[in-house]
């Protein structure tokens, strides 16, 4: 069974390399950039610009092939893919929430994006405290590796 | 440009119509499932079950075409597609963030379930409010729809 998207827009960043690009929107340091969303898909942006966070799904243009067991940024050990943010997953498929500062003619204003440039968009959801921010106890493997808060940029590893 | 995905599992819930599910986690009165991962894929949940929480990533395999403007289950008013979580979307793809409280044999327990049974798995991810949790401040038209907090269950406008 195969499962087909196409990009409805595409995203546009200052990194043009995965090595040295944000981690994570968290520790992007407020980066902007641009999503511009593809003519035919934008009178579904209507209501957007109410929200200040939005969820950006997206292709992983850039990877090839995928590996079970990553060693993530964020630590030096081998951990299963699905519980790192890693984009060497067996569908390549990214996160980022970033917050929203405006959208004009089709093409939204983005903050703390640590995506790459020309990344095809495939979904945007809006973010919404309720939905989104279950009261989550347990980080597994990340609790340790959260004392390494000064690692936001990355490397080659997953080129 | 066609992106392809394949399924890596299968969700179980008690839904088997889109009628009567919860519309979000959040209002799922913890409702349980199972993940169902295949064979091949399951070395890729290591260190997954130290997370309280994951974000599913999955196929709305019951929608067909898609809406760029709906009336979302929480207002009477049609807003743009992206900001709402309906099926109807230009690619089908749904985001449900569950509780994890065990894995077996490459079957995972989840709580919280919005999702309909047999539902193609896409992707999981390790939900960590570090990443997850951004301070949003507005949530556009959902915050008159707050009030319609007794709105828990769908009906079947996106059949």
């Amino acid at each position: 069974m195969n499962i087909v998207y196409k990009p409805i827009g595409i995203i546009h960043s200052p990194f043009k390399d995965i090595k040295g690009m944000p981690i994570q929107p968290s520790r992007s340091d407020g980066t902007g950039g641009t999503v511009e969303i593809f003519p035919e898909f934008v009178k579904g942006l209507a209501d957007l610009e109410g929200f200040s966070h939005i969820t950006l799904l997206y292709y992983f243009h850039k990877t090839s092939g995928f590996s079970l067991t990553v060693t993530p940024f964020l630590d030096t050990r081998k951990r299963g893919v699905f519980s790192t943010r890693a984009p060497r997953r067996p569908n390549p498929i990214g996160l980022s929430i970033v917050r929203l500062t405006g959208i004009e003619k089709g093409v939204l204003k983005i903050e703390n994006i640590d995506v790459l440039d020309q990344t095809p968009l495939i979904d945007i959801k809006p973010h919404v405290p309720e939905f989104d921010h279950p009261p989550a106890d347990r980080i597994g493997w990340l609790a340790q590796a959260e004392k390494n808060m000064h690692i936001k940029r990355s490397d080659d590893r997953f080129e």
